[in-house]
């Protein structure tokens, strides 16, 4: 039954990037994409699977990169030990993806999905956070709430909301956090197989819900060099943080992963200044009060 | 005798601040130079010293930090172990500095020089490391040159040229180094502080002698688009090299250190492109193959 649920899950997650990628495209038709498929075996046969990374760069979507994988063999007893297995063998599958507007009025969005199984045991971790530049609280609020209102018939909200306020956060620059926020839940099981995956299903379906509708409300929007000033900081920062703090990110690169779909999270372009500041009474300036935890649903 | 010789480190560090800023002033007369002292005495009197933040903004050089600080008090218990101490005290001080310069042809270098003390015991570390982003081959050789006229009167050159290459590597990118090299030395004493203390001092002296004259005969070079954006994806493998595997910057972060200060050494803009590769054929691509250990003197 274990191999049912999981042949199940790793179908949804494909699903789930072919509808994401469908709906980049219908926003931003002429946008350039690359697919690369790469597979990890090896000649010893310790090392299983692959993924299929797809990298876009247009003109709404800056940069952006949904990516599935599908892994499983021998892992590293680090790794093993962190999930709480004994043996050296897993299997892994999910979707991960970033995207990074081009217009700083649009922000930019992480979210991601996986199971992990080391043999009968499983989980499920992932979540989905915003980062924008500009301060359109409507567009903080429809995206918490959206996620809300997947989260709670599951009860989840509350709890998942706060660990991703916790997890997403520059230490180093007094506790910012790189966005404000959405939600994120790790190593999380109920036992009953059937039932989890059938809610991080769910919930994973309502990321374009999340998301697009404030793409397609501030694409257009006018913008000044100074708004993509403050973006471009905030981008810096937000490479600060996957570099500097990301768990997910120093994983895959310890571990051989595939470097260029690890770091296809990194923005386009991205700026740092000696002591950077938004002009006082800018919006900026407004929006810096919103990189900390806040209810926003 | 200690103090005496801690006293002429500290003092020969500040000199060499001035010098370097001298030069940059003399070649880029309308810098914008933010100066910054600061202190970290806190209420306890567990942390005591300061330091001098040069941060430079201009037209040859983009951005540039040349920093000072001398520090003591209290330590972090993980900190006196890593240098082998046993008290909770320790003072230390020294120069670092980085110099992005804005035409492609000019090379990005970054150098420190440091003397730190517990107890009886000090030790110094420091060296310094050239990122060009064109294959300027006589200028890698200059560099080296000289860097080797300053270490091998000491018999130093061959092994800190190597722990250079060894150390400035991102191993995550297939071990490709983030430069050309230089030298790097770390945890250094022979014993005796008066020698030691002048060695270094003379070694470092040769910093402007080793870079600046690659500025000038480089810095009204033409360069194409090409030319930047090369430049601006090798300035992003700069910042993957920072923030995920130099040991400094995470010790100054861990330690809270200043952070504006710490993270001065990014460059001011930088570019992430997903299988970033310069075109065939191109004086970039030939750059590629330079990024591994050579013997350039």
């Amino acid at each position: 039954m274990l191999d049912l649920h999981k042949a199940y899950f790793a179908d949804h997650v494909k699903k789930l990037q072919d509808q994401i990628t469908n709906k980049i495209r219908e926003i931003d038709p002429e946008i350039e994409i690359i697919e690369d498929c790469w597979n990890r075996e090896d000649a010893a046969g310790n090392e299983g699977g692959g993924g299929i990374t797809r990298a876009f760069s247009g003109e709404v979507f800056e940069n952006a990169g949904v990516n599935t994988s599908l892994v499983y063999g021998k892992a590293d007893p680090e790794f093993i030990k962190r999930i709480g297995g004994t043996k050296d063998e897993f299997w892994a599958t999910g979707i991960s993806l970033i995207i990074h507007p081009k217009n700083p009025k649009v922000p930019t969005v992480h979210a991601n999905f996986r199971m992990i199984q080391v043999e009968e045991k499983f989980w499920f971790g992932g979540g989905a956070d915003l980062t924008p530049f500009y301060p359109h609280v409507e567009d903080f609020k429809f995206f918490h709430q959206t996620w809300k209102d997947a989260l709670e018939p599951y009860g989840h909200y509350e709890a998942w909301k706060k660990k991703c306020d916790e997890y997403f956060v520059n230490k180093h620059r007094n506790n910012e956090m790189r966005g404000i926020g959405g939600f994120f839940f790790d190593h999380f099981n109920t036992g009953d197989i059937e039932k989890d995956v059938a809610m991080i299903q769910d919930i994973s379906t309502y990321f374009n819900d999340s998301y697009f509708p404030i793409v397609e409300k501030r694409k257009d929007e006018a913008y000044t060099s100074e708004d993509e000033d403050f973006q471009l900081h905030r981008r810096g920062r937000y490479v600060e943080f996957n570099l500097l703090h990301d768990r997910g990110t120093h994983f895959g690169l310890q571990s051989n992963g595939r470097v260029d779909s690890i770091l296809i999270s990194l923005p386009a372009r991205c700026k740092y200044t000696y002591r950077y500041a938004p002009a006082a009474g800018s919006a900026h300036e407004q929006m810096l009060k919103y990189y900390y935890p806040q209810n926003w649903a």
